[in-house]
């Protein structure tokens, strides 16, 4: 049996309230009285619990991470990294799995408001402006993962998506490619699709190499969405010699549809991804790709959170290194 | 400014509790006062917290997930699933990432038991007899999902996995292959470890065929552990012409070894998987592996958590189908 503080005063002869300014400290209780309270939580060996300890400092110590697809590798290791972070700290993690949806979206900020979390994480891409809205509302610390637009006003997390892709598709012009193809994201995902697809023009116009629309299809980061592209565009353009791709599973897809018709790699196609998730270099070829630091950046957005949540300063955004990784594939 | 039940009482000029009963029509209040409490409520329009209706009906609509690696993506898919059918019925995922770490399973219990959870799934692999006894101290409903063995008394959700490994090495065995290398897991882990290395054991003793202890090395899952041990037994045994590995991880590690030797799959040598994940169809070659339905795994534990939580039967152990999924690997 578990006693509750309603026990603990019935036995003591006193108000529940009184019991916890014993437990608190929160206002003065004559000696007499105190002894006495303190003297049944011990033999009752009552624990206030979090819960009603929450309701009277309104901490609950959960953190609501809202992110858009838990299965894609990247985002498990992001949240890996926060979960890591917040528990060093004895914050806990809500999941808000959200599908890619917006209507989950809002449907879990009315679930992070009734469970009064402290603070809220969230990749902003697919971040619809009822979604804004309603979260603009919320009083305590949010911040974001890697993702940022001019919109927000929220300490990010992310890594600089237009360099990097830059330097990758430099990487691919100074091996001799000429006419490199792409697999981008959709365009309203500002970092991961227009900043990615903005390096490689940039880097293609930069080095005197024709910027051919054609050569460019949407996917959606899935390792489906690179191969049926590839397919695609190898089908149409017999001179292809390079992809570049605004994902690791993206390049994954796209290696397969290069095998597939016999092509070898990179000798006759060339082919880079982005992230560097686990299997890139393990694949046959092993990917050239940007690695991105995934759990560093969970754990840097944790700390972010942390100080605003002790009430301190935060930078706007931190920008964390990407590094070039070559192997095979270029 | 948000109001409080204090607030409330104090505009309504009642007390606290006043105000609780016409929230929870729980005992019986004169219209008049009925009618006052409503109205300063409404102009206050004061939202009793999650947290306080926590406290009176003692649940938190949180449901602890405790599992070994969540950026493994067998677990990431396990907990979309896990989330898919709690969020569906107003249950909220605490997400307790152990790492594979007792310590971590340890504080995680406390963590659970602190913040009241309604429930608790776990994985039993490394679930030490600390964390058992631990575990037997709570008195809310659990369930265990991808892992059963006879220590456990709780609802589990798994796959046979002792079958579907016979299943898998009989394939090899029919496609002609006669010494079959095999990389497993850790043998404390009855599932995935233990009985997929019966399974396989089984299929070769049942089959005619020497079953030889120097053609196995024990792996950890992960890709580097498939390609270090097939590495080293590919040094030694140059008759080995498949591998059965005990998980995809494992398989996609070997596969890489193979090719870099300049051997062909499955022509000299063949490669059986385990899982299905995502990566396995797109590996060239694609992966020859038992699929598991993961995210059905998870919505079915969930299923049986909330059967559970409703005061109603549920089975000791659901088992879900697998399916031997046929690639180019053998």
């Amino acid at each position: 049996m578990r006693y509750t503080i309603s026990d603990v005063a019935k036995l003591a002869n006193v108000s529940k309230a009184t019991v916890s300014r014993v437990l608190n400290n929160s206002k003065p209780v004559s000696d007499e009285v105190k002894k006495r309270v303190l003297k049944v939580i011990e033999e009752t060996n009552f624990q206030p619990s979090a819960l009603a300890r929450s309701l009277s400092n309104r901490q609950t110590k959960l953190i609501g991470v809202l992110l858009p697809d838990i299965a894609n590798p990247v985002f498990s290791k992001i949240i890996d990294g926060i979960e890591k972070k917040a528990h060093e700290e004895d914050y806990s993690v809500l999941l808000c799995n959200t599908r890619h949806n917006e209507e989950e979206e809002l449907k879990y900020l009315d679930i992070l408001r009734e469970k009064e979390v402290d603070g809220i994480i969230f990749n902003g891409f697919h971040s619809s402006e009822k979604f804004r809205e309603k979260l603009s509302k919320f009083s305590i610390p949010i911040a974001v993962i890697g993702y940022d637009d001019e919109s927000y006003d929220y300490p990010a997390v992310l890594i600089d998506n237009l360099k990097a892709s830059y330097d990758m598709t430099k990487h691919i012009i100074d091996s001799g490619k000429k006419n490199i193809a792409m697999v981008h994201g959709p365009i309203e995902d500002y970092c991961s699709g227009y900043q990615r697809m903005e390096g490689y023009k940039n880097a293609l116009l930069n080095n005197s190499l024709k910027y051919n629309k054609e050569y460019m299809k949407k996917g959606n980061y899935t390792y489906k969405s690179g191969y049926d592209s590839a397919k695609e565009l190898l089908k149409k353009y017999s001179d292809i010699d390079a992809f570049f791709c605004a994902n690791d599973m993206m390049a994954i897809g796209v290696m397969k549809a290069i095998l597939e018709i016999g092509k070898s790699i990179p000798k006759d196609i060339a082919v880079a991804g982005f992230d560097d998730i686990d299997v890139a270099s393990v694949y046959t070829p092993a990917l050239t790709t940007v690695h991105q630091p995934f759990e560093l950046k969970g754990e840097s957005v944790m700390s972010q959170m942390l100080k605003l949540l002790n009430g301190k300063e935060v930078e706007r955004q931190i920008v964390h290194k990407y590094k070039i990784v070559i192997r095979e594939s270029i």
